[in-house]
């Protein structure tokens, strides 16, 4: 039987700021990514995000950022291994106070933006980062860019690890996403967007920009929630997954 | 058998500025009370903080304080219950990775600065607090000002309660210190500090500053670790209480 | 002739997250308060903020805040005068070097939030701050709740004052403002709110919560450009000044 | 006659943390560098600095850094050309407001830590925040690294550019310093520290770690008064440099 997680990130607004179509888009998702203070979100955030979470009955998971609330966490800083392991031991932990006392469990931890990025592609990175995990809890999945150096860190120290793949991105030869900055590097058409996403989950292959195909891992595909379009199109791929006989299931269903 | 515990502030460096002789004076407490990134302190000082108190045998605690790490969390923010109860849930959880990561257990929670007299004199906002520190672990001990209402909120909900006093502060009829603006607020005389202090210890009186005995709880005695001064404080202390036979232990153990 | 200012707080939005609809307000008020990055706003946003008032020829103000972001400036924290000033000081001239790069000269400065607030009541605190805003540039005007201790301080030290009205606010005898917490805070409906403002620039009264008339200064008027009501409502506030015979300009043409 | 400015970075405490013996080394150097808020510094701490410089008769510059105080504005961050240049301008305004209340003229911009570097070597960037600075004050002078781009972009564009030396590093063939991480990268000893800045001064030419002689631009000589050691450092090279016939002065007189 195939399965498939869907995540989105959530729990961006801070303060006064709202970001997020966050009740809508937990309808549909299976495993939500809670900002944790440092790119975005804020303790009331926080507590309110994972108690509508668990009211939706989705599953919880951190998603530590660099501490550049001003760039929303997608500038590159250069950071070293052991700021990186510590900055996402504070910022598990601060979400694990709200998931604790909700007496809901974390099931997961996914980088975001340029942090994302850096650790999918850096390998001392990604090695500090997942014993950091390890470190506050060796059940907690790591989920992260399939074929990443993130993925490897994980599960190099025996963490179970997850692998994500984007419905509208372009994928090169090595696997990785062509970059934003290239031509061709989105997958504008929402047909041919679900139909990828279907037979990564099925097949295990997409075709790459030049036209190749390669073997990939789809445990759980990385959605939006930012506005009613890209809410819309949450509720499409889910029901077309369904149609397919594909199971719309959490991160520790899927890969278990 | 007379039991008491000395805390100090620890942790409270941050990035590239360097505040306390943290190594100096953990020889001589038996409880540290450790920033958590809001009013002074970041990951990897937390990181350290605790590693070094473990390494020295010393018990740590979590020590939030208002987000204001210009005014170094001594300013008093207008901030509502709800907001109090996250920001402690947050940095409390945020301590925990460290301590989690570091194989020691957290004992005990106590507040920072204004954050900390908010707590002692408003119930509202003790009671959200505790209720914050019980939803993540109802074994954590709450350490606050004797005879205040943030030792009177832990009560209420069934959790463990130590009460701190200090050692160099005057205190009023009605329990609570002597304002630092207001004329002999302070106790300078060293000899004479002591002696107060074994007395709260050893009788459960202190003498207030209109010459009157009063009864109060000292579980535990707040000290510096800013200088060399107030270190050789802290040794001092430290050896006359031991001298007039009162054990110098955690709080876990004084108020069991 | 009759003549009053419209002023909104602008520039709001920081970093990913964007707040009010400054274009559209900027067309119907005559003097645009801009955030300085304290509580609100960020480099890019100061700048896009100017540039965006000088295209449509409103005037610049700078609106500085307390350090909170978290809290949008609401919450009050006990500063003392000396960082006050230097708070007031560092954020205007922030903006200043945004207003000097676009060519334009700041008019006015007005505090933000629970920082207004604060002014309003406590001498020490508005002498302070006004002492700030005359040590960088006499010429500027200090925009202040009409009746407040902030416009008292102002005119004490010689530098031009505008006193600000509020349309859908209730008023006291002593010519303050009935707390948001109380009944019968606020002027809900619409017209009333407009007659009251129109009475209180051409006649100089406001009638209070009793039913009493008191003497009220307005040369500007605070209004919001939050949402879409908020807007309307500026137009319409706009157009009925115009109609009773009452010119809509900035506040240096108001007080001069 | 031989010319030439010392300069040193200070105003680097915040809040409640102290960095730099600001005081003693003000008695040294002719030029400050003075932090701005973001990777360092407070408004209080700004006023003071400034205050102090005017007081013993020193000359004052901006010190933009990256808003990056946990990292003290070391690490690299991957902002754009127009971040960069908003962010420039933020600072020099801020500190312009203390240095037109204290009644002195802002000299010079000098970039901090990892800005400094990128903009050395970033033709873009520094373009971008050349131009930011002559939009507030054409008169300012630039001061960079001695061959850099930085110094390219401030000339191309009209400004005054002083160019920087540093006594204790090596250097390259093409004139930059040899990086911190590579063996040989400092002149550990002192008299060959100074022996080397006074033959760029007097002869405009310094040994590459190569052995080989190249032109070098010294019209300012960076220096530090972190600690005692640097103080004495900085006191020393001035004594020196004044023995060898060479004024020590202002950036101002040594370029014009």
């Amino acid at each position: 039987m195939y399965k498939v997680d869907l995540n989105a990130d959530l729990g961006e607004s801070f303060g006064a700021y709202t970001i997020g179509m966050d009740r809508e888009v937990l309808r549909f998702i299976s495993s939500a990514n809670v900002a944790c203070g440092f790119h975005a979100g804020d303790p009331l955030v926080m507590q309110k995000t994972v108690l509508l979470a668990k009211e939706l009955d989705t599953r919880v998971g951190a998603h530590p950022g660099f501490p550049d609330l001003m760039g929303f966490g997608r500038r590159n800083m250069t950071i070293s291994p052991d700021e990186a392991k510590a900055y996402v031991k504070y910022q598990v932990g601060a979400l694990l106070a709200f998931t604790k006392a909700a007496g809901i469990k974390m099931q997961h931890v996914k980088l975001h933006g340029a942090f994302y990025n850096m650790s999918a592609k850096n390998d001392a990175m990604a090695a500090a980062i997942c014993e950091g995990i390890k470190e506050i809890d060796p059940d907690l999945i790591v989920l992260g860019l399939a074929g990443s150096a993130h993925i490897r860190a994980a599960e190099a120290i025996g963490l179970r690890a997850a692998s994500e793949v984007f419905a509208d991105r372009a994928y090169q030869k090595d696997g990785s996403l062509v970059p934003r900055s290239q031509p061709g590097s989105m997958v504008h058409d929402r047909n041919e967007a679900i139909a990828r996403t279907i037979r990564m989950v099925k097949e295990g292959l997409v075709t790459t920009i030049d036209g190749e195909d390669i073997p990939i891992h789809a445990h759980s595909i990385c959605v939006h929630g930012d506005n009613p379009d890209a809410v819309g199109f949450v509720q499409e791929i889910r029901s077309r997954l369904i149609e397919e006989g594909i199971t719309v299931t959490d991160i520790e269903s899927v890969i278990s």
